[in-house]
């Protein structure tokens, strides 16, 4: 084994670089070395991209999904041994303390660094690996090329498209509105279909992703934004959704939500904020409740999502419609940021 | 029958009135003309007597809490008829829509005159009877004056308290804490209390509501506020709570909910809101939720609660620690403006 690697390097706003590293080591106890097969772009990493949000240049990329191999573990991990295939989650919760019981282990109490970098790469360091990490059967070689892409959303997006839905608290019969076209919002479709939603109302422009919208079960489809948007969803859902979906994380989609919500709803929001402002008069007298935050990553896969992915009764890595290798990192985000493909796909070697 | 009857009347700021006033009468066919019997004062009703609100001058008093009975019913009423006795709810769901179907009635879709006003005289004309009015077997006469009070609390506080803890969604084992030790958030208690919370923290000051509170159930109190409280209270509850019940509705109370709520926790508000902001940032990567709203008193009442007081399980109408006439209506604010009591009673002749 080489000690150094090749990773993709946030270089500054619009500029992804490729460049040799340090190969990542175990540092603390609890940490899992994994050999990369494949990773992505996540719709998160644009806002730096974009420029929107401050990210420091030359700096490493924020990439946090990823599939791969155990390459080496620390004296605490038991759970995972060098050679296991694994689901790397963007969480890293503990599994035990009160957040993680609750079903909440993307905002664990014991790990403050509980997210992932770096996995633009071909090794991550996974921190707080021993119950964090998703062993997958068998060895990738054994799975097709669409079931490691259904594999990989299994890190971030459909378990955050599951965590809007749950929040939500979608019932058997449900209207759902589902705001944004991405691959979360996308994969919060899947997610309303699997808890029996009877009508899934989804809000895409573009064709490809209202297509892929009704493969995952969206019933209906409103294009019209603004006024008119909201008239047209109020119109189909009866007077307003069971339950709201928000996976844009901007205040206007925000406001959207509480606009279509019926009285006594939740919106589970899962976008990250940026500037969402909540009025306490605005939701109180409608009953309209905002829940949501960070997905529940390895709660999800290991109780219903892997399974259902492995099953074929669900097929998320549907969203990938692009596929780039590391050394392309840079068009892998051009395609994303200018909605040529809804999600880029990382092949590594 | 005459055709006036006294009512209390709101003249301005820290001033109440009795005048007489003609008798309400039926106008719509879904009315009830209600003889009051028991009626009080809510802590709702003091943000006009502190001139906080801006109110008009010399208008109809804002009580809507009432026991009663059924003087004169419209066509369309055929839930009760005259000589009934019932709880007036301050809520007026039609039973019916999909709000009131969800048992979110205090957000009633198909009634935008969906509160009580007037409830502090001699009658009131109920809007929307059919379904919101809750009956109550017998005569008021056949029942002890601490078992009307426990009735009255039907009408609101007990009901919103419930509400609380219902939109908090507290589970048996659940450490709760209550902010606000008005009657409402007394009767949270009593509420987590029914639903199993194990561990119940008040949040009182003043003596006479702690021992209330214990006597309801609460197992720990914390008088402390600001940061002190908010540190004890993440002690008492081993990081935060698991259901928070915000029964304030001002911006601290909110923000003080916000920091004492254990990541995934459910805030239950149900304190009319005065200024509340929800950083959209601030609770999402806690996922901590926010629910709560105008209470669904009639679907509580019918399925849960009046059976719990007129079975003695529940003994809400404690919170009644000063009785008055209504001509001394002013009397009845004023002691609960300057906490001589947690709720005044007024018995009507």
């Amino acid at each position: 084994m080489a000690n150094s690697m090749k990773t993709a390097i946030f270089e500054s706003a619009r500029h992804m670089a490729v460049e040799e590293a340090p190969k990542p080591t175990v540092e603390q106890p609890d940490d899992a070395i994994i050999r990369v097969v494949r990773a992505c772009v996540c719709g998160s990493d644009l806002w730096p991209f974009r420029g929107i949000n401050q990210t420091e240049e030359h700096s490493e990329n924020s990439g946090h999904e990823a599939i791969g191999i155990v390459e080496q573990v620390g004296d605490a991990i038991t759970s995972v041994k060098p050679g296991d295939f694994v689901i790397a989650p963007f969480t890293h919760g503990c599994g035990r303390c009160r957040a993680c019981r609750a079903g909440f282990d993307g905002s664990c109490m014991a790990h403050p660094d509980n997210f992932s970098m770096g996995a633009q790469g071909q090794y991550i360091r996974f921190q707080h690996a021993q119950w964090a990490l998703v062993k997958v059967p068998g060895r990738p070689e054994d799975y097709s090329e669409g079931m490691l892409k259904s594999l990989l959303t299994l890190s971030d997006v459909m378990a955050t498209g599951y965590h809007a839905a749950h929040t939500a608290q979608v019932k058997p019969g449900d209207a759902v509105i589902v705001l944004g076209d991405g691959a979360v919002g996308l994969c919060a479709i899947i997610a309303a279909k699997m808890m029996g939603a009877k009508r899934i109302i989804s809000t895409s422009r573009h064709d490809d992703r209202r297509a892929l919208a009704q493969e995952f079960g969206a019933t209906d489809n409103v294009a019209e934004r603004g006024e008119e948007g909201v008239a047209k969803l109020l119109e189909i859902s009866d007077g307003g959704a069971d339950a709201v979906l928000e996976c844009v994380g901007t205040d206007a989609s925000f406001q959207e939500a509480m606009s279509v919500a019926r009285p006594g709803a939740l919106i589970g929001r899962v976008g990250l904020p940026h500037g969402q402002q909540i009025s306490g008069e605005g939701t109180f007298y409608q009953n309209v409740g905002v829940y949501g935050g960070p997905a529940s990553v390895t709660t999800y896969d290991k109780s219903v999502l892997l399974d259902a992915v492995l099953n074929a009764d669900i097929n998320p890595g549907r969203v990938f419609t692009a596929e780039f290798r590391l050394d392309d990192i840079q068009a892998a985000y051009e395609a994303m940021d200018e909605r040529k493909t809804i999600k880029s796909y990382l092949i590594l070697d």
